[in-house]
């Protein structure tokens, strides 16, 4: 155990300096910086003045609902996951129905095609423990559902694209607010998290700290969702056949009531050095590669919403690392 | 089995394209264009025309013995490595001197230093079975033992230091002729092999075949040499106490009475997918990533040697690729 112990130490000050805090560079960098000192490395990174250097309407125009409710007046449906606490993709402790068992299992939101508007109301409307709305899909769906914004933003980060060798393979738009939360968890992919209105709050740790996030396989879930009589009910039902999904075992904010429990489970999280913080706010971009886990929380904007778009893709050759072991 | 074999094939179309032949750039790569394109993917590549590019007076001046004598007499001693037959840093069959039992050992050539000129007649004078001599020792030998030779080519190559962000650790010199042979194994060095006159002649194999290397672990041994009366004596002695290293037991070229029993001793090399093959001329550098397997073979100039100019460095950070896993 000391080994490992010695093991996050050592990532930690190899990987982000000293400090241990997440670099923020004044502009966009070079591709062979990009590359060099950072995507090689495995390194995050935020980048600043995004809107100064890429001037993309974006920045001035979606934190107006009215416009983003105007041009996508016309375009089909988009994808909206509901939630009763705004808690997607995250563990929850069900009752199972039959032999009353209470465990945890991984729950998926509910996921509907809503006409913009209707979508974006259903995010101001928002309550925890009512109904919780977050419009995204992680299926490319801003290029996919949101087609007409863009012209208002860059295909693609110019800079990115030519140090990974090619074009994002996801472009990604999130928009939420504070109640919507991303549970700890990895991705297999290089991501570029631009914040175009409010603020994003990411906790973060290297892929070598996989021992401090209790990975556990938990039976996948679905929140069902209907409105009878304006009466809205939330039903999580388990997948049949069982499947289950390897997930992160910390929520590292736990309510004060379960706080104790929580640290007595994970000990290597709560009593490990700290996860690195940081906060994007709008007109940054951070730099987020791959395997690293991340945990997220949003603040919203004046007008209550968070609006971010993620650029993503997979390693390019992903045989590479195992060469190097 | 098949698992192991379909890794090996994909490896070879992923890392090398279908063709699966070492690819020949006709002028040196940007720095963006080598990390991202070799660097990154763990894969080699031949720069050709470097004399052209980089125009060092060594492409010109050192094919001349007489230029690196001159220039070199009044230099401190060079290390030369000394072996009965040029294949120091290899396996050897032993007969234990108490036991008599049969064995294979690791045998490491005997060094001298000795004054340059006299150090090059070796090399000229050099015969198999007799002893063989390879100028050479892979500790920083160019920047230390010729650096009055400093001057006829570049401290670093540009375009790779810029890529990996930093000079390189290391810069060997290596003369030698056909009679010295560099059997299989791996550096964890990212390696740029120049050669300055005559030819290398390489085999390669991705880090992903290691289990068609039979690496196993032999007792480290060493030539010591001695020359009574002019007669010249090589005796191999194992260290004490033990020390075992752990080397790849293929040799790709056994000889005619041998090559039965090799290729059944080690199936997995001659049954699967033959190695890389390439051979690096005079005035083109071979990127050669780390953790690749290689041998190495040479062919010698008009003068009888082959001169080469390896620039190393170890990777930026080793940790990186463990968090890619």
């Amino acid at each position: 155990m000391q080994e490992v112990k010695k093991l996050w130490d050592e990532v930690r000050e190899l990987s982000l300096g000293s400090n241990s805090t997440i670099e923020r560079l004044e502009s966009p960098p070079t591709p062979l910086q990009f590359l060099r000192d950072y995507v090689s490395q495995n390194k995050p990174c935020i980048i600043k003045n995004v809107s100064l250097h890429h001037q993309w309407p974006a920045f001035s125009l979606w934190p107006h609902p009215s416009y983003l409710s105007k041009t996508l007046s016309s375009s089909p449906p988009v994808s909206v996951h509901l939630s009763p606490n705004g808690r997607a993709d995250s563990l929850v402790t069900l009752t199972h129905p039959r032999s009353g068992e209470i465990s945890q299992c991984f729950a998926s939101a509910h996921v509907e095609r809503l006409p913009f508007d209707e979508a974006l109301q259903l995010v101001s409307n928002s309550k925890n423990g009512d109904v919780v709305a977050y419009l995204q899909q992680q299926n490319d769906c801003f290029r996919d559902e949101y087609s007409v914004l863009g012209s208002d933003c860059d295909e693609h980060i110019a800079w990115a694209t030519e140090a990974l060798g090619c074009y994002p393979e996801a472009v990604n738009l999130w928009i939420g607010n504070q109640l919507s939360e991303t549970s700890f968890h990895k991705d297999h992919y290089e991501n570029l998290y631009t914040v175009v209105s409010g603020q994003k709050h990411f906790l973060l740790l290297p892929p070598t700290d996989v021992h401090r996030m209790y990975i556990r396989q938990y039976p996948a879930a679905h929140y069902s969702y209907s409105r009878v009589n304006d009466v809205e009910r939330f039903t999580l039902e388990l997948e049949e056949p069982v499947r289950y999904v390897p997930w992160c075992s910390v929520n590292p904010y736990p309510s004060p009531e379960t706080r104790e429990s929580e640290m007595a489970k994970f000990p290597l999280y709560f009593n490990g050095p700290k996860p690195f913080e940081c906060t994007v706010n709008a007109g940054e971009i951070l730099y987020l590669p791959s395997m690293w886990f991340h945990h997220v929380r949003q603040s919203p904007d004046d007008n209550g919403y968070t609006i971010a778009l993620n650029y993503c893709k997979a390693k390019a050759s992903f045989l590479c690392p195992y060469f190097k072991i």
